[in-house]
């Protein structure tokens, strides 16, 4: 690949872009798809100015990108949560710190390597994109000392700019838990694998094992019960008064299929009773459900419990300390938040747990080495002479040669996406068989597994290019794999530079919404079925994050190999961090949080991807021949290691536990200002499945009443769209 | 080698072993040596029977091993605390593991490798050794199910005594720790990095803070300084006290040379007052000591402190909680036990602890990695050319044939025997450079590189014999490595019986006590020195368990490979077991306890023997061309690393922390029966490194009074001597 076919591929994506931004802009200005771009404005604002139709409205226009802009960190705070600004802190910190290399490399290593060695250049549009590389420098060159220095300089800006957002991001962590005095699960301890007296109900095992221990700041308790008999005709008297309500409202003449035809002047009462609804994400679990011990005294069934206590302080004693001699009895974790809760799970037996860890473990590390043999198999079905055989009637449309460049060109990488788009649920399957308690844990658990299957199929496997088991082969010799990666990444550089520029195009495709216009489009004109603010998404950090590891990874590998990666890269970091600042503001909802969670991950994934860049550096050093830089970049590694160390040390503990400091002030406060009674009363309803939470504003979207939102619907479009 | 001459060298072994035995049954029986052979009963029992001088003395006799034999579990844990009975209980499922490998291999796999192919058979006594390894059962043979067969009997055994054993040690972890209710440990929390505030005494400071917190159930505190000024001249005060105090008792006619040679009707009087005796072991240290917040008021200086607390309760919420937001701060761990304190290490900054860790770390696996280079270097001189090149005068007497024989026959293993014992100083002396704060802990964690060490180099090593590369490349290489062990592991099983059959000698000349004897006599006759009971040695669980170990995993890879090592091995751990219980009666003195913390290093380098035997095993069958077999063993890996993690989720955490249920109790206990104030007051005095502990009658060694002792010396000796 030369230099000018680079620029025409990027010509061609930036053409794409364009398209796919100048659509967006007037497509999210169409009331239509209101629910498509600004679902989180629907569902979480409800006070917004309104604002008059306009023209322009059919115009593309780039006021969106200003709009995402000029909202503050504390702005994106207030509706994405903690983890959106850790996301987006993310992809500054990429920013910052893919300048400083581009800076470095364009100026110091790219003439480095294009004057590597003594050959007549051609005129640089005609110049094959190996030149820019290092393996034009030829070897023992002495300017090698200047990849090493662009080395160091990446490294050290690396580890200030981390170790800085490390320390600006705990100090957010623990702001978000002070700032929370509502939060029932700093009072609620879930208990699991209560041990069955014979002669007692569970409800009294708690009762007197709680009095007995921890008499003084035990509140009370609420039992989690496998599914029983009692609990089907719950569930089906949860169905009739539902079916009951929806006949209720289309009588009023409020049936949603309406809703988008009027005009706002004949809104809905607003006093309309409120009605039960449950939380969409719920249905598609299996039926299992928290009752009161005084309902269902069923020994049997009962396998967790959440237990309430006076204090937070009191909670993370009792979650944190081991309450039995024996650790498999009386388990205690914190509780995850009401509208945190993943119900289904609860009802694991404890004893299980570990099985159902280590068997998905093991299931994922497969899925992630076999994952490309039945790609591999499929593009084999689309080789041409196969095609011919198995469709003899397509034979002479398969002898066109434009069709020959299609499905010899375009279907093997169609297919391998088409099966890249199953992994993230599969992993999220997998989590979810796991046993994650919460839903950000399954979020969070799904996120690795991502990451580590991303990580191996696009940066492993293409440089390692070859059978599934040369790739363990060189997996169990990790000698050689520094040496085989010294050799292939500079050859990739190419193939990472040309996926750096369809990164771009799924940001395009991200802000477009694609997938979510064809759905709500399918729902509402062929399923008849009217938009609904429960099915608003929430933010997919297990699939955005991975991807954005991922090319950060690519940047820092190729940086001093490739440098020609890097303004590539700081485009996709720029336009990834409007993208993404404008879903959080409109489309994203936020319906439960990882309280930063995701910065450890963030943070060890750069510093492996640095450690990862240091190897094959020392790899392509010795290759070259050059010792002195080669012995200079190993204590580079020792160093970057002992950072990460530190690191943790100092912060990683901040992300799993709270302080008994900040526990036992918030605790003061609290009583204090009289607040304590108010969150004892919440708490005992608090953690009802059947019954919305009622803790925070957020919540406020499971009783969502709406025909008040349809009331003032019209109204409230216009402002968003401009 | 052949089978009789395999005899041969058992009759050698059997023969020096009986001679070391008599010996060691007529020299325990000398008065001179009661410090050598009953260190513990003199440093520790003091109410014992009389019994009269009989003149049998002289003659061998296996009294000892009767006596050894009839005390129960509970006088081995009275004497040598809860790591004797776990040490002996690893003794005995050894024997009963091996018992039933020996039956299943001797009668099972050994005639099906001896019957392994066609061949005339020479009679048994003319045979090779490796007529009896697998290594003579044909490819594609149809009798190694035998093997696989044997092998899950083995493996199943192994998991129902590990389970077994686990679970009672478990319990009586739990009984000690009941059972201990002045342990002083359970009260206190070391304090470390407090934070300075610049203006406050440290002292405030922790009084501020803990009052403020832990108002309720803070009791006291003390600080430790950095060795200062006034330390020294308190460290010179204590010598010129100790002078003083040894000038009197010699003007008293006490002076300790008249000891052993009193006939005990001329004792001296016991009310001679208490004097202050450091222990022992404290000496080696450096200078740093600890003093009351009330005699030493620098900031500075002030590194850690001891935070008591009124209930166990509180102190293990304070050690277990997170106390500030700043994980680096306020740093809290449950204290060990006043007499397992090591004290110069509570001087480490906090800070530096975890980069002096990571440094150990490196350090222990370069040195177990490039130990054999010196030896290898040292042993290349004793070659005889070398020899004679470095010492021309000594031409004449090399060129005999009995020295060449010594020297190139036993001069290599000699050196290598000889740096062999360089390694425990060295382990011991990293894992006290890493910053352990207990006795117990150092020794703990000099046990796993200890471990981790003899692993290496004396199994691996010896497997994969070549240079250092080829054993490096071996480790990197996993996928070979199975292959390569299954080559190697049956050709080397030969030397591995003899390997078994030194370590009967080794037993013996554990028992003789050799060095001991020496020292002994080198310390009364030519430095004209006291015995002294402080000099009794503690149980060097940190050598004996890995040596114990590196045998247990020697039998367990040989046994279906070459049965014939089992009973060779059973015979060690039969004499193992009575050497070891009559060394914790009579030798070595518990002066700290680890609470049975060596059974989960038990346990997990057992699993970790068998995993490896399954792997070996797995590579044979391949390297036998028998699928069957090699597809039957995956699920034996699988399930006992399922069953691994099991014990890991049910027993491991008794081993780590205590629960509330027990703690709890053992508070009210004490309430009720009043002896908490008691203890409280004890708290206020117990952590002083200038003053003995109080809190035990195992610690009544630090202040025992020589006196007294000698007065009743001789009747005692009779006694114990029989």
């Amino acid at each position: 690949m030369d230099f000018s076919a680079l620029m025409t591929s990027a010509g061609i994506n930036i053409g794409l872009c364009a398209l796919f931004l100048s659509l967006y802009s007037i497509l999210r200005k169409q009331p239509t798809n209101v629910y498509v771009y600004f679902g989180r404005r629907i569902a979480q604002d409800h006070n917004r100015e309104t604002e008059c139709f306009t023209l322009d409205r059919l115009l593309p226009s780039p006021s969106w990108i200003f709009k995402a802009w000029e909202n503050t960190e504390s702005d994106i705070l207030q509706c994405g949560g903690l983890d959106s600004v850790v996301f987006l802190r993310f992809l500054v910190f990429s920013i910052r710190i893919f300048s400083i290399a581009a800076i470095v490399c364009l100026f110091g290593v790219l003439p480095a390597n294009y004057f590597g060695r003594d050959m007549l250049h051609k005129r640089i549009p005609f110049e094959s994109l190996e030149v820019f590389t290092i393996a034009n420098v030829i070897e023992g060159s002495r300017w090698l000392w200047v990849h090493c220095l662009a080395l160091y300089i990446i490294t050290f800006s690396s580890c200030v700019l981390l170790y800085h957002e490390y320390k600006s991001i705990s100090r957010l962590r623990l702001a978000y838990i002070r700032n929370s005095p509502h939060n029932l699960s700093h009072f609620t301890v879930l208990l699991r694998s209560i041990p069955n007296s014979g002669v007692e109900m569970a409800g009294d095992t708690i009762r007197n094992f709680f009095g007995n221990y921890h008499g003084s700041s035990y509140l009370s308790h609420q039992l989690i019960y496998r599914t029983g008999k009692v609990q089907k005709l719950m569930s089906s008297a949860e169905k009739v008064y539902r079916k009951f309500v929806q006949l209720k409202l289309a009588s009023c003449g409020l049936n949603t299929r309406q809703k988008l035809y009027r005009c706002g002047l004949c809104g809905g009462d607003k006093s309309i009773p409120f009605h039960f609804q449950r939380n969409e994400e719920d249905l598609d679990e299996k039926i299992t459900d928290i009752t009161t011990a005084d309902i269902f005294q069923e020994q049997e069934g009962c396998l967790a419990a959440f237990v309430f206590f006076k204090t937070r302080y009191a909670a993370a004693i009792v979650s944190q300390l081991m309450q039995s001699p024996n650790p498999t009895l009386w388990v205690t974790d914190q509780a995850p938040e009401p509208r945190d809760v993943y119900w289904s799970n609860l009802s694991i037996s404890y004893k299980c747990l570990w099985f159902r860890r280590v068997l998905m473990l093991i299931i994922s590390v497969v899925f992630m080495f076999v994952f490309l043999l039945p790609v591999t198999f499929v593009q084999s079905l689309t080789q041409l002479t196969q095609m011919k055989k198995m469709f003899p009637f397509f034979r002479d449309i398969l002898k066109m040669p434009m069709v020959t460049k299609v499905v010899t060109g375009y279907l093997p990488s169609v297919i391998l996406l088409l099966f890249f788009y199953t992994v993230p649920p599969v992993m999220m399957l997998l989590s979810t068989v796991e046993g994650s308690i919460s839903r950000s844990d399954r979020k969070k658990s799904a996120c690795h597994k991502i990451l580590y299957f991303t990580i191996w199929n696009v940066f492993f496997v293409n440089v390692l290019s070859g059978s599934l088991l040369t790739q363990l082969n060189a997996m169990t010799r990790p000698n050689d794999l520094a040496t085989q990666l010294a050799e292939a990444v500079p050859k990739q550089a190419t193939f990472f530079i040309t996926y750096v520029l369809t990164g771009w195009v799924g940001l395009c495709s991200e802000i477009m919404q694609i997938f979510a216009l064809i759905y709500t489009f399918v729902r509402r004109y062929i399923c008849q079925l009217d938009d609904d603010p429960q099915l608003v998404p929430t933010f997919p950090y297990h699939t955005e994050i991975p991807k954005v590891l991922l090319y950060s990874l690519l940047g820092f590998t190729c940086s001093i190999l490739a440098p020609l990666i890097l303004p590539f890269l700081l485009v996709y970091f720029c336009l990834g961090y409007v993208v993404y600042r404008n879903q959080i503001l409109n489309v994203y909802v936020c319906k439960y949080e990882m309280g930063g969670k995701l910065w450890p991950v963030v943070h060890n994934t750069t510093v492996f991807s640095l450690v990862l860049t240091q190897i094959i550096a020392i790899g392509v050093f010795g290759l070259k021949s050059s010792k002195f830089s080669s012995g200079f970049t190993i204590p580079l590694v020792i160093g970057t290691l002992l950072f990460n160390e530190y690191c943790r040390q100092r912060f990683y503990y901040v992300f799993t536990s709270l302080s008994v400091q900040d526990l036992i002030e918030m605790d003061r406060e609290d009583e204090i200002s009289g607040r304590m009674e108010y969150i004892h009363e919440e708490l005992l309803s608090g953690y009802y499945k059947f019954f919305p939470a009622k803790d925070s504003n957020k919540s406020d979207i499971c009783n969502v009443d709406d025909g008040a939102t349809t009331a003032t619907e019209s109204n409230q479009f216009s402002s968003i769209f401009s």
